[in-house]
């Protein structure tokens, strides 16, 4: 992402409503605690990820008053009741720009065809021998590789990587806003914005009308070599690992991780922060809702379990109404 | 809706087949029993509303004849054995242009930047401070408040009403036709001209490829600050209540009303014609097929129990097959 | 579909890296072992489709070793272990080009409304009476008949035929590749080129953000009269009986056939090679892998089971837990 914005923590901590008298400091993002890099700022509302904050590398950090003490030396502590909601209105001050109009001329390779009609914006830089059909946009600081096809009407948000050799159908949406926001106690949302990107990797092909979300921070990833149908639906931060194969109308939430050669049956739905081994194949319509750690694995139903045990609970079902 | 339409008495009787002579009238358009104003038609089929038609303030109504009796004096029966086809056929008199060469030019707000490649027809009227991207096309006689950011390719049909402060991301379809027909004996179906609109009020935001249908008569309504994802179907007159939130790819079906800071998981559906108590929360893949009537309860499953009592099954299931 | 490829078995064994020397052949196209005709090119790899190895008209055929003794006389063998894999590398060389310069300007019938901003290619021919909005794409050679109105970004891909007085909602994309790929062992994936087209016959209405895939070798049907819904996703050779009704969401796999009338409620999917009677109702969710060969029945579940027998599984899970 070519676009690089710096907030002081005097302005974070004005918009955020937090008192802080300290070093002047220059913030450059908002990150997990795992994640963070000097100068970025990170929170910590649940207690699970206490270890997180011990060793993180933020610069400074949003914490409830009883975590203050945990906070590292060297880290700041900026303390409130609702840390999360306070990332949310600190996340509006690294939004980035849909319209960047100090970009560059976008840069179109040799051979590429861009049919009328479809709209590149500034500081895109495209490859050679790609086929952009009519009505596709591009947004600003977009990168995509070589002999890449975007069909009619698909929509690649702003600072999104595509790969080379990838086939994106009509309609698709990569790059949109994942669902992110933090609630107040009156029921209220206040929108985190979604200031990561998408990368896709070479050699992917995604259906028609599918949507890929933005990284709340960092990058939802897409490896090489995947394949997704149409209609899914690919949360924020998601990791899909290479050659997975992805069936029509299947949901993916947030920050899940798919190992390589996953198979999704049609309609079948992972929640977020889950992780997937890889070589896992899942029936249609199976829902899961906790790790896998073993390969090589087939699993069916709601919440999942082995294809085998599945399919006996459901002749012993058909036995209970017989 | 800037567009009005009128239709007198006779050239309904005569589209529709129905013998009538009587008083002439001008017809304003259709409605529901219990909606339905002076110079309005409505129907009555399903004898569950019958009291809708006892209090009806319609100027005519298409019944059965053994429902003839019931109509209210200074209501015209319409009488046939299939009022519900003869709505449909009634229905195309009052069909809204999707093109309006005759309204007023598109006004467009200080501040407001509007693409290239953004279509922005006749008779719309946008606020200020909007950003509209390229490809979006918003229909005639539009209204959109101020500091809405409408991504590329996103389509609002004619008519509907958008609020400040709103987020549509790319893709997203707002008053597309609600799925309306009756069925003849033959198994030919006709289409319910769907002539009402969507409102969606102030702070919504909607993700990527969503859609949202018009009303057949009266509106889909969004209220204020609600957050819907990706891939979510709204059908027609349905009502979300205030700060609800709905997780991608749920289906609405039809008339149905849910209260506010109702939360939806992902996949989840509800039926037509149900209501949902407000603060109430549906687990990913529930399924809802009956009215919702007490506040800040749980549930999971289809058809739905509360959670507690969906997990404990999931645990009875699993012992069978152990 | 205009655009004819010509290869020689030649080209086709080379690039597939098949030994092969015999008469010189001049090959035109991919089909099933059913459908083929002389001059194309089949494969067997699942034992299931013996008979239809017996009885083929293709020209060539890929086939395993162990098969290649059953291949009738005047049918040239392809042998190899991985018959599909071959398949899918010759697929490339009878892909369509997606932009043919070499056809005739698009013809646009009389009282056809072409919005600005909609794109029409080369060698599309439009009825009459249309009204074609903004940023739809038409691809090249695809046919529309007359009465059909196109909303805002849809998506028709080359080759398609669109019949009169259809309604094809904002969004739609008809004709995009279905999912067909091989696996190899070393699980990546080589894409079979989906060089069918999709056919759509007269009074059809299709729902905002629908996906219909074109088939891979022939055609995906869409029958006369048939009402979709939104977001729904039509596999590749699916064939949809007259007058069916596909509510919101629902999945059909590939080469799946529907007879007329079938209603699928909303969020049911039916698995790919599945035949259902005529007159067929499924309820909301319910999940088909089966063929329904009975007509007029109800059912609902998944699998799917009676409907009065999937209420009474409900009642005897909820006396489970009470």
């Amino acid at each position: 992402m070519a676009q690089i914005i710096r907030v002081t923590l005097a302005e974070l901590t004005e918009k955020t409503g937090i008192e802080y008298r300290g070093p002047l400091l220059e913030l450059t993002g908002l990150n997990t605690l795992q994640n963070a890099q000097e100068g970025e700022v990170s929170f910590l509302e649940n207690k699970k990820y206490i270890n997180d904050l011990k060793s993180t590398k933020a610069s400074a950090v949003f914490v409830t008053p009883e975590m203050a003490d945990i906070v590292p030396d060297g880290v700041i502590a900026l303390v409130d009741e609702e840390p999360y909601l306070k990332l949310a209105l600190a996340s509006k001050l690294f939004a980035l720009s849909i319209i960047d109009e100090d970009a560059a001329v976008a840069k179109i390779g040799e051979g590429t065809i861009v049919a009328e009609g479809a709209n590149i914006a500034k500081g895109a830089v495209i490859g050679k021998g790609c086929q952009i059909l009519s009505g596709v946009s591009i947004g600003p600081d977009t990168l995509i590789g070589d002999n890449t096809i975007i069909y009619a009407n698909a929509v690649i948000y702003h600072g999104c990587h595509i790969g080379s050799d990838c086939i994106i159908h009509a309609g698709v949406v990569i790059g949109s806003d994942g669902f992110g926001f933090a609630t107040t106690k009156m029921g209220t949302h206040v929108k985190i914005y979604q200031n990561g990107n998408v990368v896709i990797e070479d050699d992917v092909e995604i259906g028609a009308n599918t949507t890929i979300d933005r990284a709340a921070f960092g990058t939802t990833l897409i490896k090489q070599g995947v394949r997704i149908d149409n209609l899914v639906q690919i949360g924020h931060n998601c990791i899909i690992g290479e050659y997975s194969v992805i069936v029509a109308q299947v949901g993916i939430a947030g920050s899940t991780e798919l190992g390589r050669n996953v198979v999704m049956g049609g309609q079948s739905a992972v929640a977020g922060h889950i992780k997937i081994a890889p070589f896992t194949t899942f029936a249609a319509r199976s829902g899961i809702t906790n790790n896998v750690k073993e390969s090589h694995k087939v699993y069916g139903g709601a919440p999942i379990m082995e294809i085998r045990t599945w399919l006996k609970l459901q002749g012993k079902l058909a036995r209970l109404v017989k």
